[in-house]
Protein backbone atom coordinates (compact mmCIF):
# COMPACT_ATOMS: atom_id res chain seq x y z
CA UNK A 1 0.00 0.00 0.00
CA UNK A 2 0.95 2.73 -1.02
CA UNK A 3 1.35 6.21 1.80
CA UNK A 4 -1.10 8.18 0.46
CA UNK A 5 -3.44 4.89 0.45
CA UNK A 6 -2.38 4.43 4.40
CA UNK A 7 -3.35 7.55 5.22
CA UNK A 8 -7.04 7.54 3.59
CA UNK A 9 -7.80 3.82 4.37
CA UNK A 10 -6.97 4.75 8.14
CA UNK A 11 -8.99 7.99 8.20
CA UNK A 12 -11.64 6.19 6.17
CA UNK A 13 -11.79 3.07 8.27
CA UNK A 14 -11.86 5.00 11.61
CA UNK A 15 -14.18 8.08 10.36
CA UNK A 16 -10.92 9.91 12.11
CA UNK A 17 -8.62 12.87 11.32
CA UNK A 18 -7.49 12.28 15.05
CA UNK A 19 -3.53 11.72 15.52
CA UNK A 20 -2.37 10.85 19.17
CA UNK A 21 0.85 12.03 19.81
CA UNK A 22 2.68 9.53 22.59
CA UNK A 23 4.85 12.16 24.09
CA UNK A 24 4.92 9.68 26.85
CA UNK A 25 6.81 11.75 29.94
CA UNK A 26 8.01 9.81 32.70
CA UNK A 27 7.17 12.55 34.69
CA UNK A 28 4.09 13.02 33.65
CA UNK A 29 2.27 9.60 33.65
CA UNK A 30 0.55 8.35 36.77
CA UNK A 31 2.38 7.22 39.73
CA UNK A 32 2.15 3.46 39.90
CA UNK A 33 3.46 3.32 36.17
CA UNK A 34 6.73 4.74 37.31
CA UNK A 35 8.53 2.04 39.00
CA UNK A 36 8.15 -0.18 36.19
CA UNK A 37 10.97 -1.04 34.07
CA UNK A 38 9.19 -0.41 31.22
CA UNK A 39 6.76 2.03 32.22
CA UNK A 40 6.72 3.99 28.81
CA UNK A 41 5.43 0.93 26.90
CA UNK A 42 3.64 0.06 29.69
CA UNK A 43 1.21 3.42 29.16
CA UNK A 44 1.45 3.46 25.89
CA UNK A 45 -0.45 0.12 25.34
CA UNK A 46 -2.69 0.81 27.65
CA UNK A 47 -3.48 4.66 25.72
CA UNK A 48 -3.61 2.71 22.39
CA UNK A 49 -6.06 -0.31 23.68
CA UNK A 50 -7.92 2.66 24.50
CA UNK A 51 -8.12 4.65 21.75
CA UNK A 52 -6.97 3.15 18.74
CA UNK A 53 -10.57 2.48 17.20
CA UNK A 54 -10.29 6.62 17.36
CA UNK A 55 -7.74 7.59 15.51
CA UNK A 56 -5.84 7.48 11.92
CA UNK A 57 -2.37 7.74 12.90
CA UNK A 58 -0.22 7.65 16.53
CA UNK A 59 2.88 9.80 16.22
CA UNK A 60 5.52 8.94 18.71
CA UNK A 61 8.37 11.99 19.93
CA UNK A 62 11.66 10.51 19.51
CA UNK A 63 12.87 12.58 22.24
CA UNK A 64 10.67 11.68 25.21
CA UNK A 65 12.37 8.33 24.28
CA UNK A 66 15.59 9.19 23.58
CA UNK A 67 15.92 10.80 27.04
CA UNK A 68 15.63 7.09 28.48
CA UNK A 69 18.45 5.65 26.37
CA UNK A 70 18.26 2.21 25.13
CA UNK A 71 15.35 1.38 27.21
CA UNK A 72 13.19 4.30 25.69
CA UNK A 73 14.87 3.21 22.29
CA UNK A 74 13.05 -0.38 22.93
CA UNK A 75 10.12 1.28 24.12
CA UNK A 76 9.84 2.96 20.62
CA UNK A 77 10.14 -0.03 18.61
CA UNK A 78 7.52 -1.79 20.94
CA UNK A 79 5.12 0.78 20.94
CA UNK A 80 4.46 0.47 16.89
CA UNK A 81 4.41 -3.10 17.33
CA UNK A 82 1.80 -2.58 19.63
CA UNK A 83 -0.28 -0.16 17.69
CA UNK A 84 -3.05 -1.84 15.36
CA UNK A 85 -2.25 -2.96 11.89
CA UNK A 86 -4.11 -0.02 9.63
CA UNK A 87 -3.20 2.78 11.47
CA UNK A 88 -0.01 5.38 10.05
CA UNK A 89 2.83 5.57 12.82
CA UNK A 90 4.50 8.41 12.26
CA UNK A 91 7.92 8.60 13.93
CA UNK A 92 8.06 12.34 15.23
CA UNK A 93 12.08 12.32 14.79
CA UNK A 94 12.59 15.82 12.85
CA UNK A 95 16.06 14.02 11.48
CA UNK A 96 18.14 15.69 8.28
CA UNK A 97 21.41 15.41 7.34
CA UNK A 98 23.93 14.82 4.49
CA UNK A 99 22.60 11.75 2.22
CA UNK A 100 24.37 9.06 3.71
CA UNK A 101 23.31 9.71 7.23
CA UNK A 102 19.84 10.57 6.32
CA UNK A 103 20.08 7.16 5.08
CA UNK A 104 20.86 5.65 7.89
CA UNK A 105 17.99 7.62 9.92
CA UNK A 106 15.87 6.49 7.16
CA UNK A 107 17.27 2.59 7.88
CA UNK A 108 16.63 3.21 11.65
CA UNK A 109 13.36 4.78 11.57
CA UNK A 110 11.68 2.59 8.65
CA UNK A 111 13.51 -0.70 8.62
CA UNK A 112 14.14 -1.32 12.10
CA UNK A 113 12.20 0.92 14.68
CA UNK A 114 9.16 0.06 11.99
CA UNK A 115 7.30 3.17 11.54
CA UNK A 116 5.20 4.61 8.06
CA UNK A 117 6.67 8.03 8.38
CA UNK A 118 9.14 10.59 10.16
CA UNK A 119 9.11 14.04 10.53
CA UNK A 120 12.34 15.55 8.41
CA UNK A 121 13.72 19.02 8.99
CA UNK A 122 14.53 21.01 5.61
CA UNK A 123 17.11 23.16 6.16
CA UNK A 124 19.75 20.86 4.74
CA UNK A 125 17.56 20.67 1.56
CA UNK A 126 17.06 17.62 -1.36
CA UNK A 127 19.76 15.01 -0.44
CA UNK A 128 18.79 15.08 2.91
CA UNK A 129 15.59 14.37 2.14
CA UNK A 130 15.40 11.91 -0.72
CA UNK A 131 16.49 9.34 1.27
CA UNK A 132 13.59 9.27 3.53
CA UNK A 133 11.85 9.26 0.02
CA UNK A 134 12.89 5.80 -1.50
CA UNK A 135 9.81 3.10 -0.70
CA UNK A 136 6.68 4.71 -1.50
CA UNK A 137 5.12 2.72 1.39
CA UNK A 138 7.18 4.90 3.57
CA UNK A 139 6.22 9.14 3.85
CA UNK A 140 7.70 12.13 5.35
CA UNK A 141 5.85 15.19 6.81
CA UNK A 142 8.27 17.85 5.89
CA UNK A 143 8.69 20.74 8.82
CA UNK A 144 7.32 23.78 7.16
CA UNK A 145 4.59 26.05 9.19
CA UNK A 146 5.42 24.74 13.04
CA UNK A 147 3.39 25.44 16.09
CA UNK A 148 5.59 27.18 18.00
CA UNK A 149 6.57 30.27 18.66
CA UNK A 150 10.62 30.07 17.11
CA UNK A 151 8.59 29.63 13.76
CA UNK A 152 8.38 33.52 13.88
CA UNK A 153 12.07 33.47 13.55
CA UNK A 154 12.56 32.13 10.36
CA UNK A 155 9.33 30.34 8.84
CA UNK A 156 7.80 33.99 7.73
CA UNK A 157 11.00 35.27 5.92
CA UNK A 158 10.34 36.79 2.35
CA UNK A 159 11.62 34.57 -0.30
CA UNK A 160 10.83 36.98 -3.41
CA UNK A 161 7.23 37.63 -2.03
CA UNK A 162 6.72 34.52 -0.81
CA UNK A 163 7.09 32.85 3.01
CA UNK A 164 10.02 30.56 3.09
CA UNK A 165 7.33 28.32 4.74
CA UNK A 166 5.40 28.18 1.13
CA UNK A 167 9.16 27.92 -0.49
CA UNK A 168 10.03 24.89 1.71
CA UNK A 169 6.81 23.13 0.56
CA UNK A 170 6.97 24.63 -3.59
CA UNK A 171 10.75 23.33 -3.76
CA UNK A 172 9.85 19.75 -1.93
CA UNK A 173 7.00 18.94 -4.24
CA UNK A 174 10.07 19.06 -6.87
CA UNK A 175 11.31 16.29 -5.86
CA UNK A 176 8.19 14.15 -4.69
CA UNK A 177 8.27 11.72 -7.52
CA UNK A 178 6.43 8.85 -5.85
CA UNK A 179 4.15 11.21 -3.98
CA UNK A 180 5.00 10.15 -0.53
CA UNK A 181 5.80 13.64 1.33
CA UNK A 182 3.73 15.43 3.54
CA UNK A 183 4.10 18.77 5.39
CA UNK A 184 4.01 20.09 9.26
CA UNK A 185 1.74 22.65 9.65
CA UNK A 186 0.95 23.74 13.05
CA UNK A 187 -3.17 24.15 13.97
CA UNK A 188 -1.63 27.70 15.79
CA UNK A 189 -1.24 29.13 12.43
CA UNK A 190 -4.70 30.31 11.75
CA UNK A 191 -5.12 31.01 8.00
CA UNK A 192 -1.98 30.74 7.25
CA UNK A 193 -3.06 27.14 7.54
CA UNK A 194 -5.21 27.66 4.32
CA UNK A 195 -2.13 29.15 2.78
CA UNK A 196 0.09 25.62 3.02
CA UNK A 197 -2.89 23.67 2.16
CA UNK A 198 -2.89 25.54 -0.97
CA UNK A 199 1.05 25.09 -1.53
CA UNK A 200 0.77 21.75 -0.91
CA UNK A 201 -2.26 20.56 -3.25
CA UNK A 202 -3.23 17.06 -2.31
CA UNK A 203 -0.29 15.95 -0.49
CA UNK A 204 -1.29 15.47 3.50
CA UNK A 205 -0.86 17.30 6.55
CA UNK A 206 -0.10 16.52 9.99
CA UNK A 207 -1.37 19.30 12.04
CA UNK A 208 0.48 19.81 15.58
CA UNK A 209 -1.25 22.43 18.11
CA UNK A 210 -4.68 21.39 19.05
CA UNK A 211 -5.21 20.25 22.62
CA UNK A 212 -2.60 21.55 25.10
CA UNK A 213 -0.83 24.41 22.45
CA UNK A 214 -4.21 26.06 21.43
CA UNK A 215 -5.35 25.57 17.84
CA UNK A 216 -8.36 25.85 17.02
CA UNK A 217 -9.82 22.46 16.12
CA UNK A 218 -11.96 24.02 13.55
CA UNK A 219 -9.38 26.51 12.04
CA UNK A 220 -7.00 22.67 11.92
CA UNK A 221 -10.53 21.10 9.66
CA UNK A 222 -11.67 23.66 7.23
CA UNK A 223 -8.09 25.39 6.82
CA UNK A 224 -5.85 21.96 6.70
CA UNK A 225 -8.19 19.12 5.14
CA UNK A 226 -8.85 18.70 1.21
CA UNK A 227 -12.07 19.41 -0.11
CA UNK A 228 -12.99 15.95 0.41
CA UNK A 229 -12.84 16.13 4.38
CA UNK A 230 -9.22 14.13 4.25
CA UNK A 231 -5.77 14.46 4.22
CA UNK A 232 -5.20 16.68 7.43
CA UNK A 233 -4.00 14.28 9.96
CA UNK A 234 -4.55 16.38 13.02
CA UNK A 235 -2.48 15.77 16.41
CA UNK A 236 -3.55 16.31 20.03
CA UNK A 237 -1.03 14.76 22.88
CA UNK A 238 -0.80 15.98 26.23
CA UNK A 239 -4.57 16.87 26.16
CA UNK A 240 -5.30 13.54 25.45
CA UNK A 241 -2.39 11.13 27.63
CA UNK A 242 -3.21 13.59 30.68
CA UNK A 243 -6.49 13.96 30.57
CA UNK A 244 -6.66 12.87 33.87
CA UNK A 245 -3.40 11.91 36.29
CA UNK A 246 -5.27 9.23 38.47
CA UNK A 247 -6.57 5.29 37.91
CA UNK A 248 -8.99 6.79 35.21
CA UNK A 249 -6.30 7.81 33.13
CA UNK A 250 -7.10 5.49 30.40
CA UNK A 251 -11.07 6.34 30.46
CA UNK A 252 -10.35 10.04 30.58
CA UNK A 253 -7.96 9.42 27.33
CA UNK A 254 -10.45 7.99 25.63
CA UNK A 255 -13.24 10.64 26.85
CA UNK A 256 -11.31 13.53 25.29
CA UNK A 257 -10.45 11.11 22.41
CA UNK A 258 -13.97 10.88 21.30
CA UNK A 259 -14.15 14.73 21.82
CA UNK A 260 -11.21 15.67 19.56
CA UNK A 261 -12.82 13.10 16.94
CA UNK A 262 -16.23 14.38 16.62
CA UNK A 263 -15.67 17.79 16.92
CA UNK A 264 -13.11 17.42 14.01
CA UNK A 265 -15.68 15.38 11.96
CA UNK A 266 -18.42 17.80 12.83
CA UNK A 267 -16.42 20.38 11.02
CA UNK A 268 -15.87 18.08 8.11
CA UNK A 269 -19.37 17.47 7.28
CA UNK A 270 -20.03 21.29 7.79
CA UNK B 1 34.88 25.14 32.23
CA UNK B 2 32.78 27.16 29.79
CA UNK B 3 31.98 25.89 25.80
CA UNK B 4 34.77 28.22 24.59
CA UNK B 5 37.31 27.19 26.94
CA UNK B 6 36.95 23.69 26.02
CA UNK B 7 37.71 24.59 22.61
CA UNK B 8 40.65 26.31 23.23
CA UNK B 9 42.14 24.38 26.13
CA UNK B 10 41.64 21.68 23.23
CA UNK B 11 43.47 23.46 20.32
CA UNK B 12 46.15 24.49 22.44
CA UNK B 13 47.01 21.49 24.17
CA UNK B 14 47.07 19.26 21.35
CA UNK B 15 48.23 22.34 18.60
CA UNK B 16 45.66 21.13 16.40
CA UNK B 17 42.55 22.21 14.79
CA UNK B 18 41.57 18.61 13.74
CA UNK B 19 38.47 16.88 14.35
CA UNK B 20 38.06 13.09 13.92
CA UNK B 21 33.77 12.20 12.56
CA UNK B 22 33.42 8.58 13.85
CA UNK B 23 31.12 8.18 11.31
CA UNK B 24 31.82 4.50 11.92
CA UNK B 25 29.87 2.33 9.61
CA UNK B 26 28.96 -1.39 9.73
CA UNK B 27 29.97 -1.65 6.42
CA UNK B 28 33.20 -0.43 6.26
CA UNK B 29 35.21 -1.36 9.38
CA UNK B 30 37.67 -3.92 9.30
CA UNK B 31 36.30 -7.35 8.18
CA UNK B 32 37.41 -8.47 12.12
CA UNK B 33 35.43 -6.05 14.38
CA UNK B 34 32.03 -7.16 12.56
CA UNK B 35 31.21 -9.96 14.28
CA UNK B 36 31.79 -8.69 17.51
CA UNK B 37 29.06 -7.45 20.10
CA UNK B 38 30.60 -4.06 20.48
CA UNK B 39 31.62 -3.63 16.87
CA UNK B 40 31.32 -0.08 16.39
CA UNK B 41 32.89 0.94 20.75
CA UNK B 42 35.65 -2.00 19.79
CA UNK B 43 36.42 0.15 16.26
CA UNK B 44 36.14 3.36 18.02
CA UNK B 45 38.47 2.82 21.01
CA UNK B 46 41.30 1.87 18.75
CA UNK B 47 41.01 4.73 16.69
CA UNK B 48 40.90 7.05 19.39
CA UNK B 49 43.85 5.59 20.83
CA UNK B 50 45.88 5.83 17.78
CA UNK B 51 44.74 9.23 16.99
CA UNK B 52 43.77 11.30 20.39
CA UNK B 53 47.22 13.34 20.86
CA UNK B 54 46.36 14.92 17.33
CA UNK B 55 42.41 15.90 17.92
CA UNK B 56 40.98 18.71 19.44
CA UNK B 57 37.44 17.54 18.83
CA UNK B 58 35.62 13.90 17.93
CA UNK B 59 32.10 14.53 16.51
CA UNK B 60 29.92 10.76 16.81
CA UNK B 61 27.54 11.17 14.09
CA UNK B 62 24.10 9.92 15.52
CA UNK B 63 22.86 8.28 12.38
CA UNK B 64 25.01 5.68 12.25
CA UNK B 65 24.58 4.59 15.39
CA UNK B 66 20.57 4.62 15.70
CA UNK B 67 20.87 2.32 12.94
CA UNK B 68 22.36 -0.10 15.09
CA UNK B 69 19.12 0.18 17.58
CA UNK B 70 19.88 -0.21 21.21
CA UNK B 71 23.35 -1.82 20.91
CA UNK B 72 24.10 1.69 18.85
CA UNK B 73 22.68 4.28 21.28
CA UNK B 74 24.75 2.27 23.83
CA UNK B 75 27.90 2.64 22.04
CA UNK B 76 27.75 6.17 21.35
CA UNK B 77 27.71 6.40 25.54
CA UNK B 78 30.77 4.34 25.78
CA UNK B 79 32.62 5.66 22.66
CA UNK B 80 32.02 9.36 24.81
CA UNK B 81 33.24 7.67 28.12
CA UNK B 82 36.45 5.92 25.97
CA UNK B 83 37.52 9.89 24.77
CA UNK B 84 40.27 11.33 26.95
CA UNK B 85 39.41 14.45 28.81
CA UNK B 86 40.23 17.56 27.68
CA UNK B 87 39.13 16.65 24.03
CA UNK B 88 35.67 18.31 22.74
CA UNK B 89 33.23 15.72 22.11
CA UNK B 90 30.60 16.36 19.40
CA UNK B 91 27.19 14.67 19.25
CA UNK B 92 26.28 15.04 15.49
CA UNK B 93 22.92 14.79 16.19
CA UNK B 94 21.49 17.81 14.00
CA UNK B 95 17.90 18.12 16.53
CA UNK B 96 15.48 20.47 16.70
CA UNK B 97 11.73 20.99 18.43
CA UNK B 98 9.51 22.89 20.52
CA UNK B 99 10.97 23.81 23.21
CA UNK B 100 9.54 21.12 25.64
CA UNK B 101 11.08 18.40 23.52
CA UNK B 102 14.27 19.88 22.82
CA UNK B 103 14.81 19.94 26.66
CA UNK B 104 14.32 16.39 26.42
CA UNK B 105 17.32 15.94 23.36
CA UNK B 106 19.16 18.28 25.44
CA UNK B 107 19.62 15.73 28.14
CA UNK B 108 19.77 13.11 26.03
CA UNK B 109 22.79 14.07 24.48
CA UNK B 110 24.07 16.40 27.61
CA UNK B 111 23.18 14.12 30.75
CA UNK B 112 23.19 10.90 28.99
CA UNK B 113 24.84 10.45 26.33
CA UNK B 114 27.57 12.62 28.24
CA UNK B 115 28.68 14.92 24.90
CA UNK B 116 29.82 18.69 25.62
CA UNK B 117 28.30 19.38 22.19
CA UNK B 118 25.66 18.82 19.92
CA UNK B 119 24.53 19.96 16.03
CA UNK B 120 21.44 21.24 16.40
CA UNK B 121 18.85 22.67 12.85
CA UNK B 122 17.43 26.17 12.99
CA UNK B 123 14.28 26.37 11.18
CA UNK B 124 12.26 25.81 13.91
CA UNK B 125 13.76 29.01 15.39
CA UNK B 126 14.85 30.42 19.59
CA UNK B 127 12.89 28.01 21.42
CA UNK B 128 13.64 25.00 19.79
CA UNK B 129 17.17 26.03 20.37
CA UNK B 130 17.29 27.73 23.67
CA UNK B 131 17.00 24.44 25.71
CA UNK B 132 20.22 23.09 24.67
CA UNK B 133 21.64 26.58 25.76
CA UNK B 134 20.99 26.28 29.25
CA UNK B 135 24.19 25.44 30.61
CA UNK B 136 27.74 27.34 30.26
CA UNK B 137 29.60 24.26 29.99
CA UNK B 138 27.46 22.93 27.35
CA UNK B 139 26.85 24.49 23.43
CA UNK B 140 25.69 23.89 19.92
CA UNK B 141 27.23 24.35 16.30
CA UNK B 142 23.38 25.64 14.59
CA UNK B 143 23.71 24.60 10.92
CA UNK B 144 24.05 27.49 9.45
CA UNK B 145 25.98 26.88 5.36
CA UNK B 146 26.43 22.91 5.08
CA UNK B 147 28.47 20.73 3.39
CA UNK B 148 26.12 19.29 0.61
CA UNK B 149 24.62 19.55 -2.49
CA UNK B 150 21.11 20.34 -1.08
CA UNK B 151 22.80 23.47 0.85
CA UNK B 152 21.90 25.47 -2.36
CA UNK B 153 18.52 24.57 -2.00
CA UNK B 154 17.43 26.78 0.83
CA UNK B 155 20.25 28.32 2.77
CA UNK B 156 21.21 30.80 0.23
CA UNK B 157 17.69 32.58 -0.64
CA UNK B 158 18.01 36.13 -0.58
CA UNK B 159 16.47 37.78 2.57
CA UNK B 160 16.50 41.01 1.59
CA UNK B 161 20.33 41.28 0.73
CA UNK B 162 21.66 38.87 3.30
CA UNK B 163 21.63 35.13 2.24
CA UNK B 164 19.38 33.41 4.51
CA UNK B 165 22.76 31.02 6.32
CA UNK B 166 24.08 34.52 7.31
CA UNK B 167 20.65 35.66 8.25
CA UNK B 168 20.52 32.21 10.63
CA UNK B 169 23.94 33.32 12.11
CA UNK B 170 22.95 37.23 12.92
CA UNK B 171 19.53 35.92 14.05
CA UNK B 172 20.90 32.62 16.47
CA UNK B 173 24.00 35.17 17.89
CA UNK B 174 21.01 37.22 19.73
CA UNK B 175 20.10 34.58 21.64
CA UNK B 176 23.68 33.48 22.71
CA UNK B 177 24.11 35.12 26.41
CA UNK B 178 26.24 32.62 27.56
CA UNK B 179 28.19 32.46 24.44
CA UNK B 180 28.12 28.97 23.94
CA UNK B 181 26.51 29.01 20.27
CA UNK B 182 29.34 27.69 17.44
CA UNK B 183 27.96 27.36 13.54
CA UNK B 184 28.59 24.79 11.18
CA UNK B 185 29.82 25.71 7.86
CA UNK B 186 31.32 23.36 5.01
CA UNK B 187 34.81 23.16 4.21
CA UNK B 188 33.17 22.52 0.72
CA UNK B 189 32.05 26.07 0.62
CA UNK B 190 35.10 28.22 -0.57
CA UNK B 191 34.93 31.68 -0.27
CA UNK B 192 31.53 31.82 1.71
CA UNK B 193 33.36 30.57 4.45
CA UNK B 194 34.86 33.87 4.77
CA UNK B 195 31.44 35.36 5.27
CA UNK B 196 30.22 32.91 7.55
CA UNK B 197 33.69 33.56 10.02
CA UNK B 198 33.08 37.18 9.12
CA UNK B 199 29.08 37.19 10.50
CA UNK B 200 29.89 34.40 13.62
CA UNK B 201 32.72 37.00 15.12
CA UNK B 202 34.39 35.21 17.71
CA UNK B 203 32.02 32.04 17.51
CA UNK B 204 33.54 28.80 17.20
CA UNK B 205 33.12 27.20 14.17
CA UNK B 206 32.79 23.24 12.61
CA UNK B 207 33.72 22.74 9.66
CA UNK B 208 33.18 18.91 7.51
CA UNK B 209 34.07 18.32 4.08
CA UNK B 210 37.75 18.23 4.34
CA UNK B 211 39.06 14.49 3.37
CA UNK B 212 36.19 12.35 1.72
CA UNK B 213 33.95 15.20 0.59
CA UNK B 214 36.56 16.90 -0.82
CA UNK B 215 36.63 20.69 0.78
CA UNK B 216 39.90 22.29 1.22
CA UNK B 217 42.09 22.25 4.09
CA UNK B 218 44.01 25.86 2.77
CA UNK B 219 40.25 27.50 2.86
CA UNK B 220 39.03 26.31 5.83
CA UNK B 221 42.03 27.31 7.65
CA UNK B 222 42.37 30.61 6.04
CA UNK B 223 38.65 31.61 5.90
CA UNK B 224 37.39 29.40 8.80
CA UNK B 225 39.79 30.49 11.60
CA UNK B 226 39.61 33.59 13.63
CA UNK B 227 43.21 35.99 13.30
CA UNK B 228 44.73 33.79 15.88
CA UNK B 229 44.21 30.51 13.28
CA UNK B 230 41.95 29.34 15.95
CA UNK B 231 38.08 28.60 17.10
CA UNK B 232 38.17 26.39 13.83
CA UNK B 233 37.03 22.83 14.10
CA UNK B 234 37.98 21.10 11.03
CA UNK B 235 36.53 17.27 10.77
CA UNK B 236 37.51 14.51 8.72
CA UNK B 237 35.77 11.45 8.61
CA UNK B 238 35.96 8.37 6.07
CA UNK B 239 39.59 9.93 5.02
CA UNK B 240 41.32 9.31 8.06
CA UNK B 241 38.54 5.77 9.17
CA UNK B 242 38.73 3.98 6.60
CA UNK B 243 42.34 4.89 5.84
CA UNK B 244 42.87 1.31 5.67
CA UNK B 245 40.88 -1.63 5.26
CA UNK B 246 43.19 -3.71 6.41
CA UNK B 247 45.02 -4.78 9.87
CA UNK B 248 46.66 -1.51 9.64
CA UNK B 249 43.70 0.57 9.83
CA UNK B 250 44.71 2.22 13.21
CA UNK B 251 48.27 2.98 11.96
CA UNK B 252 47.00 4.69 8.66
CA UNK B 253 44.30 6.27 10.52
CA UNK B 254 46.90 7.95 12.65
CA UNK B 255 49.15 8.57 9.60
CA UNK B 256 46.11 10.44 7.84
CA UNK B 257 45.07 12.43 10.83
CA UNK B 258 48.89 13.51 11.29
CA UNK B 259 49.11 14.79 8.03
CA UNK B 260 45.79 16.24 8.18
CA UNK B 261 46.85 18.58 11.41
CA UNK B 262 50.22 19.03 9.89
CA UNK B 263 48.57 20.45 7.38
CA UNK B 264 45.84 22.12 9.11
CA UNK B 265 48.55 24.06 11.03
CA UNK B 266 51.25 25.16 8.37
CA UNK B 267 48.07 27.08 6.85
CA UNK B 268 47.35 28.87 10.57
CA UNK B 269 51.27 29.80 10.83
CA UNK B 270 51.62 30.97 7.08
Amino acid sequence: MTFIEKILTAQRSHKSLLCIGLDTDIEKIPGHFRGLRDALLDFNKVIIEATSDLTCAYKVNAAFYERAGEAGWSAMRETVKAIPSGILTIGDAKRGDIENSSSYYAKAFYDDLGFDAVTVAPYMGRDSVEPFLSSEEHGIFLLALTSNAGAQDFQYLNIGGTPLYQYVIEKALTWNTKKNIGFVAGATRGSQLRNVRAAAGDAPLLIPGVGAQGGSVEEAVHCGADEHGERAIINASRSILYASSGKDFAEAARVEAVRLRDEMNQYRSA
